[in-house]
């Protein structure tokens, strides 16, 4: 039972359609995330070994992150740019061949940092799910003078395609920052009209917003309500956004 | 004894009457938390389990949580917005019961996200301590352009309204951010003659200052001494704020 | 073996002679940093005790986490503030016998927050070098007003006097904030010029750069390579630097 069950605004439990929460690991001691899954691990559907930081550590270690967050019913999984270095190094087999040994069950697909045909990305999406993957792909760039050259109707074509060839969630990037990136302006806000376009186009359910920042976090959830999928959420903040998305926090208390 | 005794500006020991500090727990693990009360809980007086963190973790955690604040002489109590929510939904009895049974010796009454009439607030705060609780109430709203409408004056008479009602501490309020609110601007500046006001109407050491920044810690140190009582101190600033409050950090030192 | 071996980036092992990584510790629990040293501790050379935090810590937990450290190949050492303070106050000498009880095998010497003679820091790094503590050396104002009247050709001259006089390394202060300070200016931007003119004087090996920033690690990794000595690392940061370091995030992916 939860300490104040009667205040409590239950969502869906694990696994959930929508209303996805994606955090970001970069580095946390196994001990460590397993004291903060054990408080807050339920409001945690993905976890993402952020960029290339798996690399660095010891096999045994990551195992057993791998194990305690699949314990907690979360699905971890390599951050897009470990595929990047993998593929820019023609390393690909060896790659998933890895992730499957250390027990990832799902390896995040992207070209933020390389440049990668079209073709080559689907069929990247299209080899790791033959593998036995769950896929879930990222459309935009890292460096925000290169993103700035993606239009908006490019960024609604690519996540389309890369759903059709088999990502379970497309991610909008917004990196650890979530300033001038993306859909959010050098001050962090929301750019409303593009946010607009794109679901008028693709299906909310199968899009994860990065969004780092609480006040994002709060656009989000007032303008789509709490089954918004959010991503690249800081560990520190899993039962702050929670809290958001029950409307149990001064940001949205009554207005949900 | 102390790493570097000899250099140790020794403050009074907890129960403090002044010099009080308030940390924000916003869903630190059990063990985290245990680990950094060994080193630094000597330094902590209060602990608030943020807004509405509490609801959503399971009544195990939270007893345990409690008891461990408990046992190293710190008195944990419920975020405001708990209350509210409570309150709102006409479960305040309900509530008490629970915060009893969860082993809290205290719990924060405010505002800050409802509209509460003064009576109702008044009311509640004799109630709250009726049922055995010491109680802390907060003023302020946490929506900036409301908590603007809320003149200096109006401030200061609900604060002794509270305290004469028998709150043992007033908050004023600055959220986990700290900008463009109560007494900081929109850098997060005090508004130094707002401060004097107050300080000409209220006991100072009855007054908790939310101060969640370093500079806004800083600040209040070199103006009331280290006998100010400062809240919404990050769990990661423990040991920092009373480094500061001893004169042990650069921005202090020499300087009290 | 590292998870991902086959895209590692290999450093070399410590003790190591440049490439130094300096983590500033502000009151980690024992626990807490042991999980964090198990699974990145051999990513961080040095570990700072900050300012005078480990003043009012118990020898005990001191002891603990002084020999946890040790024991992952890390140099411990107490931040300037501390030999500032003793210094002030007199008790160099109980200062000394200290640290050594507690395990440190290194001091740093600064004078960011007093004045001090230029004789007496310099002989302060003799004595410590005479008393078998490993010294690093500061130079710079913890005051941004009394920094700026270090003149550029000053700050050059007396660290080649400290490193003449023993300091293993000479640091370059930025607190833990980065911004309006030494070599960074109001924004946290590195002067370019200024870091050239140290450069052309000191040998880059031996100089420690504070960079609390990830945009500043960015930079120096992208001006000076991977065999750059940063400081004030960020205990949560670790890993990332190491990835920063490697090539294996975004920023200095493919750019080293």
């Amino acid at each position: 039972m939860k300490a104040f069950e009667f205040l409590l605004n239950k969502r869906p439990e694990k696994p959930r359609s929508n209303g996805i929460t994606m955090v970001l690991d970069k580095g946390l001691g196994l001990e460590t995330a397993s004291s903060l899954m054990d408080i807050s691990g339920e409001y945690v559907d993905y976890l993402k070994f952020g960029w290339g930081t798996s690399i660095i550590h010891d096999e045994d270690i990551i195992k057993a992150k791998v194990e305690m967050y699949k314990a907690h019913d979360i699905v971890p999984y390599t951050g897009g740019t470990l595929f990047e270095l993998a593929f820019m190094n023609g390393k690909l087999d060896e790659f998933f061949t890895r992730a499957h040994n250390l027990g990832f069950p799902a390896i995040e697909i992207s070209d933020g940092s390389i440049e990668l045909a079209r073709e080559d990305k689907l069929e990247s999406i299209r080899k790791a799910k033959d593998e036995g993957f769950e896929v879930l792909s990222e459309v935009g760039k890292k460096n925000p003078l290169l993103d700035k050259d993606l239009s908006l109707d490019e960024r609604i074509e690519f996540m389309q395609e890369e759903l059709d060839a088999g990502s379970s969630l497309v991610i909008v990037e917004a990196r650890e920052g979530g300033k001038n990136i993306g859909i959010f302006d050098s001050s962090g806000n929301a750019k409303d009209d593009e946010v607009d376009c794109i679901l008028s186009k693709i299906d909310n359910d199968k899009i994860l917003w990065e969004a780092p920042n609480k006040d994002q976090q709060v656009y989000f959830i007032l303008k789509l309500g709490n089954i918004v999928n959010l991503g690249n959420v800081s560990s520190d903040d899993i039962t702050s956004l929670e809290t958001l998305r029950q409307g149990l926090r001064g940001d949205t208390l009554g207005k949900l």
